[in-house]
């Protein structure tokens, strides 16, 4: 397969191998993936993040990044997606990282273009490297989440990070657990509030509120979220011994987090953002390697 | 020469060198552009693929490329283009690419600044680049031009690459027929009909309806330019053994070009975008070579 | 120190330091900032001329530069530039140059990440980098500032450039004079006509008028303003034998000077802009040696 669209996809041994790749390429282990290939990261949607995360796993894999501008691309004169990736193809690259604000946007093309597609997000749907960042996280703290309790709180309707950890958690034996307001619940079961959920929990995994998405349409104040479903010191203290806060950023201060919990002994938010590098190198090297031993 | 403006200031015997090289670097020969070399691209019109190309050929030929944002440059505080491109040459930049919607744009810092100026593209005038990628890919086709008929297809008036190909392809002893529309027809004799012109041609060149640049002024709907003056199965089916169909890109699908045409065995579109980069290494590479020879 | 703020921090002996040390490079020392380190420049206001010198020095310096538009960066989500700093230094990066519209934007910040911070510009307040790289153009010139006389012409108020040069150039001895209209004059004292000053300096620096900033308030036209305080060709012709002339661009032409003394063989403007490279790889280099040092 030379895409990673969805975390489905993979299988347990898939995920496990990566996350052990990813730890070893943190540790120093140097990356396998052939020289002189070419990479562009097609950004559809803003995120410092995510695109400059891939920009430095690229650049330390030996990957060439031809810049792409998606405001001044020909997508502004009605190109569509299939024909940008197929110009790319030509001109030669190799692995093209896409976000883009449509669910599967990468089924037209899929299978009929020669550059490995990674997928850094699409609509509400999928983020699998984000997912894969975020055990690995979990996995540097307890190995094994077999029987580890997984909170995650917030806007589960429109993040793409909570479907796609759904799947993948309880694959790996995690035991989830959700605290969402009643209009961003979405098909996910509420059992107990976030007062209850972190004394039970190994992981508080924070979402993020979204406002550019739902501004207008919610029912509460920043300040009511905060105090209903943020975290804050005294959540924190509730948090049993060894237990670990993640968000996957960028993060509202003082809307789903205290200000001073961002960088509090039991947070992994920032881990988690170098995390992200290592495991974006390990999925580069992985598409990257298999396509060498298929040709 | 230190700068390539137009497709008319070379010679045929320049113009046929610079094919040949282009086609060694595709066949894999190594590019002769001394290392260490800086360019930088002022892109101040959109464009996904001139400037991707342009990009591709820099990395190959081992450039190293100065980002220019020509939005957020002091282009915005006013400043002028020969004050921009004086104060990049002083930053120690030694190509520019440049493209602009103003014609000749580049009369006033011309034989005034260090840096090689290679035009992609200005206003309604010149885009040698394409012209010169469009004879690479018919001559991979035909090797010989001579007495090969090639039609024009689509907007004359407001295209830069009609009128530079017009010159090139005249100059390689091809006959040149032309089809458009009466409002886009400038100077340009128009004899025959799309479906007479195909029958007899071995190479269509299709160009680009504009939309962003005559919307308004248009007496005929995307509808009927496509049943009038868009390839479509039909038309394919009448062409003959062994011509080919060619477009600049971006291309408008179910206008100027039927959807289901545009990867036909017959079409050489993305192959046109992967000459492309080989064209635009050969050209560095003649530029920042003789450069090197003057000094 | 890792980070380089305002031209104030640094003693006299370290400005000497960087000037030499720039001048070297500019005669083509090899820079020792050790290998693989990475850069990242945030910019938060437009500039070609800073971002691309800054982008030259650290291509010749040896750093890879991970691109970061400001546009369409987490800034736009709410993101605090602490948390965008903290996100960079996460993801793995070396040295920030950082440009941003409001004074001392890098307080919350500083001594409190890895990365090296250098301050590519702060709101009203500094510039050090362009401070460093006139002294170097002046040294080029005369060697020792000691009693040389300096004057600085024009939007004094609103200047970044005037603040760090009145500290910087009174530390190494230079008189400054000051010429401006009343209502940018702001705490300096103007004794003299831009008449009366050319015919004594031996440094006219020029400052830009900042129309963007305060067009509505102005009470004089550009033409006013050029007639008064605008350096021409009669003004030129009454400078000292041996004086030269600066402006830290981007200039107005025929507002602060007049379109054919721009190029003027006393005119240092596009060799500030080459010293700038130079005086940047040597500020580069200072804070990177100097951490590798501490570690």
């Amino acid at each position: 397969m030379r895409a990673l669209t969805t975390i489905e996809e993979l299988t347990k041994e898939q995920i496990l191998h990566l996350v052990k790749r990813a730890r070893q390429l943190k540790a120093g282990s140097p990356s396998q993936v052939p020289p002189g290939l070419v990479a562009a990261n097609l950004f559809f949607e803003p995120s410092t993040r995510t695109k400059m995360s891939f920009e430095m796993a690229e650049h330390k894999v030996g990957l060439k990044v031809l810049p792409f501008d998606a405001e001044s691309s020909s997508a502004t004169k009605g190109e569509s997606l299939y024909d940008t990736v197929k110009t790319l193809e030509a001109i030669g690259v190799d692995v093209l990282v896409i976000r883009h604000p449509e669910n599967a946007y990468y089924a037209p093309f899929l299978g009929k273009v020669k550059p490995v597609v990674i997928n850094g997000g699409d609509g509400t749907g999928n983020h699998p490297t984000q997912s894969l960042l975020d055990v690995m996280t979990m996995m540097e703290e307890f190995e094994e989440l077999e029987g580890k309790t997984i909170t995650i709180v917030g806007d589960l309707a429109h993040s793409r990070v909570a479907r796609s950890n759904v799947h993948l958690l309880s694959q790996l034996g995690a035991d989830l657990l959700f605290v969402s307001p009643p209009e961003w619940q979405a098909e996910f079961p509420i059992l107990y509030s976030l007062d209850e959920a972190v004394a039970t929990s190994d992981v508080i995994m924070l979402l993020r509120v979204q406002h550019e998405r739902h501004d207008a349409q919610q029912s509460f104040t920043k300040e009511e979220y905060h105090a209903r479903y943020g975290m804050n010191t005294a959540r924190l203290e509730q948090m049993k011994q060894g237990a670990i806060l993640m968000h996957p950023a960028p993060f509202n201060r003082g809307v789903e987090i205290a200000d001073d919990v961002v960088e509090a002994p039991c947070s992994r938010i920032f881990e988690q953002m170098k995390n992200g590098v290592y495991m974006r190198m390990a999925i580069l090297e992985h598409y990257l390697k298999e396509e060498m031993e298929c040709e």
